[in-house]
């Protein structure tokens, strides 16, 4: 099969996210949360019963990369002035929602799982986010030393 | 608009990997790669030109976050033996391309930027891989201890 890269890449959810923020208001920007704040955030990654296979050995590795649906975000924009910012920025040198592809990413600690439901800590998820896929973290992401431009937290 | 998380979700490519690597087999698993293979490595993220705008500021990290598509690769599985390993592991605990969702992640430095190409180190990915999205490496993706399960590298 000849690899289409322009065409259309459809994904159909493995789970969703039990947060308990119930909307996008309830979660503050990194830059405005207080220290700690998603530290405490506890939650849980479920994802549908005939997946539950897929996570034997999650629970080895004490972060998952989640990588979700920003379901809840309506328009995609090339730059963006970020929450507390004045000046805009090129929307891939952000984590804002509204991008081309509303493909998001979050680091999160495993507490604990039970069948197909992993307890984490460090959401900072809405509740029924729809999650796309689960990797283990890994050193080779996490770099030494990282420059992190105009993000200071 | 009620969000249908059990839906479908469909993304369009944002641009492209230009790799020296051609051919999936071309890439060795980091168990196997000689120390600083992958930093040697270097190749561009291109985006196509309607996305330029979105890449100002890029050049102010020292790491990026690419979400790709596994274009070549071809089924999925709920459990995978990774290569050189005799056990058999939940495919959420690998980084396997035969995902539910084959969807990819990679952390790769940045070199520099002109336009709408990024050139970069870092990379185990295959040419023409189709790129999804780009975010900036933050400090909370990057905890300060880890511990990686079955995943020596």
């Amino acid at each position: 099969m000849k690899p289409r890269p322009e065409g259309l890449f459809s994904f159909r959810p493995v789970g969703r996210v039990r947060s308990p923020f119930k909307r996008p208001e309830d979660i503050p920007p990194p830059a405005f949360a207080p220290p700690g704040f998603f530290d405490r955030a506890r939650g849980e990654l479920r994802v549908f019963k005939k997946y539950e296979p897929a996570l034997k050995d999650t629970e080895g590795f004490s972060h998952l990369i989640v990588i979700f649906v920003f379901h809840q975000a309506s328009g995609s924009k090339l730059q963006a002035v970020p929450p507390g910012q004045t000046e805009r920025r090129g929307i891939f040198a952000t984590r804002s929602p509204h991008r081309p592809n509303p493909i998001g990413l979050t680091v999160v600690r495993v507490l604990g799982r039970r069948g197909p439901v992993i307890r984490v800590s460090g959401l900072d998820l809405v509740d029924g986010t729809p999650i796309l896929d689960i990797k283990p973290l890994t050193e080779r992401d996490r770099p030494a030393r990282v420059r992190t431009g105009w993000i200071r937290t």
